[in-house]
């Protein structure tokens, strides 16, 4: 067996067999092939396509590939998204369903093009730590019964290297490989029961959407996890503000009882399932009575001091290092408000510095933006539409005014908002 | 523009527009593309193809990336094969044709895999030179009126990074970057008549070839080169001998006067259609004359001198390092003799040390085999069949012997050799 060989027949369209697949990761992971015979692979993978079975082997192969985490029982239960613009929703999602008992080892994601990420967020956190061994993240688990940590180089970790490649080689949205990247990951984690959450643009993106999530919760059934796949709208930012600590400072809002919050609505929807899962069943209203008395902050607070946080942050939220620099973006006509592509109001906040172009890209915790009102909603002429948090010293307000705007549409008359915010359940 | 951008468009079997090719090649040339960026973007193009439009710009632009060479007037007339085994038609064919005061630049290559290469070849004699500057060359044209030598560093080097990477990543055979590949070379050499000797292993094989001799000869005709392709039947030793020094000796015995040979036949066919390129029209016969009248064997003695190598190699062969380890094959029954696949007899030798398996392995001058008959002649039982010239320290002449006879048949009754040696002219 030799890896140009394997490179021929996926060239040619060929199948590989469950050994190919794990010569190629076991030997990209070692170093043993380099980085140019891995992106010839990837890219006749990206348009030759993978069939079920050879998902399924990659996904494997790559979650045996380093140390993986068993937390005994029926295994961890977790929730994944796909994406979106201030999704915030791990963050109220997993103290609240810890603060019933269950316990949630979340391993996520940092940001990379217009989504922000779980663990970008944290770490406006003074001394937030998401970087952890194997070892340390049971005994994390056992201090606060949940964390969110970072995906550690021990678990998968020819993941990372494949997904750093993929990054620069335009194969990222590759479905059968963004199926075994995530599902690896979540593997070698430990985790055999999944809430999915994927992203939907629109209606018209909803029949591909959807036979991703059916293909992806068939591999996910047949490497032993039990995957629900939730289709939800991502058509306006999640709750109100999207930015690093501003979603923080939101999710600290909203653990306080703030509502109405469309990422409030997610987690509650989501906490009811893993509960469910886990044989817990909770109404929708008894889940909402431990925001009402607390349990879900004083969970996300311990959860925050497990990780050597600063727990101050949630009395004090000057202490979350949000810019001073504050600029009121005002509607310049009355009308509905509308927004073009909501992928725009991402690139916008990676633009301010939320995000990475590249994954050696500092992010800033401080920058980001605040909706005064939801997608649909009438603005008197003048009135603030939204809060840009930028820095002065990198950028002109008023050229981020006319580019926030230019992003916007406020139309004579109410839209006619007919999508569900939930799709459908796969 | 941006290489993730046009991997993306090349994925997506999008044209890449001539701004976009030469984007890629200036920046891979000049290290600004890594590797794994640009074996992506070839795996995309051998999947994907690229349409004659895209291969004209792809020739251009590795064409011009580094130094070309003019030497004025119509330009130079060259020759080139797609490689056969025994192939030794280049180092009859030049100094045969430049005995009529023809110039014969001649660039050529190394070998690889079951082919081989024409400098390998030469360098077997001692002292010979084959890697010179752009500056170089020219005063050997002027010395010699031929010459034949490597791929300098200074011409087409983007050419060269992309053939190694193609070589390391199963993108050997992709049709429009190996048209691009051959005429980029010839375009910086200066080359602006090429007679070019497209090998068939059989018929069946016939129509693919007669459409890439087309599709070169268009992208040729574009970039300015007047091209014209022989289609040449190659399913046996061309000649009698193959292997470095063994060729050169046949060669010289083929300048002496030696025939029937079949390399000799297409040397006479091309030498013709060069010289008229040249508006030197000459019959089959008077170009004979010149090998006859020694004239054709004094041109290989004055090449060898000017480009270092010792001429005295001509009157004595043992100078030529043919190593002394020889095995006769004799005939295990009698019979007609039939070759299985001539590209096993190639693999054979590439075993035995003429050839490279990667770029960077050293060759042995000294060994390969020698036919006594060609195709289709008639052995008794026990007769020699060929000699093969090996090393006794690195294999066994038993082994040898049952690997060589394994690819061979001896038939009982005649063979029917219906094809002809030159199947057309495109």
């Amino acid at each position: 067996m030799n890896i140009l060989e394997i490179i021929y027949k996926k060239r040619f369209k060929k199948t590989l067999s469950p050994g190919e697949i794990s010569f190629f990761v076991k030997n990209y992971a070692g170093g043993l092939i380099p980085d140019y015979q891995a992106s010839a692979l990837l890219m006749a993978i990206a348009v030759n396509g993978m069939t079920e079975d050879e998902t399924v082997s990659l996904t494997e192969s790559m979650a045996m590939e380093g140390k993986t985490l068993d937390y005994g029982g029926k295994g961890a239960i977790d929730k994944h998204s796909t994406g979106g613009v201030g999704d915030k929703v791990s963050l109220i999602l997993v103290p609240l369903a810890a603060s019933f008992g269950l316990k949630i080892p979340m391993i996520s994601g940092r940001g990379l093009s217009f989504t922000g990420g779980t663990i970008d967020k944290l770490e406006g956190i003074p001394g937030f730590r998401t970087e952890y061994s194997a070892g340390e993240l049971k005994m994390l688990l056992k201090k606060a019964g949940c964390f969110i940590c970072g995906q550690s180089a021990e678990l998968a970790p020819a993941d990372r290297l494949i997904y750093d490649l993929r990054n620069s080689t335009s194969t990222v949205d590759v479905e059968p490989l963004g199926i075994s990247s995530i599902l690896s990951k979540k593997l070698a984690a430990g985790v055999r029961t999944l809430v999915m959450d994927i992203k939907v643009p629109d209606r018209a993106a909803l029949p591909a959407k959807r036979k991703l999530a059916a293909a992806m919760k068939r591999v996910a059934a047949r490497t032993g996890i039990k995957m629900t796949a939730y289709l939800t709208r991502m058509d306006d930012v999640l709750g109100y503000s999207a930015g690093n600590s501003l979603e923080v400072l939101e999710t600290i809002e909203v653990l306080r009882g703030a509502s109405p919050n469309t990422a409030l609505d997610l987690a509650l929807l989501f906490a009811e399932r893993m509960l469910k899962e886990a044989g817990i069943n909770k109404s929708r209203a008894a889940i909402t009575e431990n925001i009402k008395n607390g349990a879900a902050l004083s969970k996300f607070r311990q959860m925050i001091n497990a990780q050597g946080g600063d727990p101050k942050v949630i009395d004090d939220p000057s202490r979350l290092g949000i810019s001073s620099d504050v600029l009121t973006v005002k509607s310049p006509s009355g009308g509905y408000l509308d927004i073009r592509d909501i992928k725009d109001l991402g690139l916008f906040n990676l633009m301010l510095g939320t995000g990475r172009k590249t994954l050696s890209d500092r992010v800033d915790p401080g920058t980001g933006f605040v909706m005064r009102k939801k997608k649909g909603e009438c603005f008197r002429k003048g009135e603030p539409v939204a809060d840009i948090f930028y820095r002065r010293k990198k950028h002109s307000p008023e050229a981020l005014k006319k580019q926030f705007l230019a992003m916007l549409e406020f139309q004579a008359r109410p839209l006619r908002i007919t999508e569900p915010p939930v799709y459908g359940i796969v």
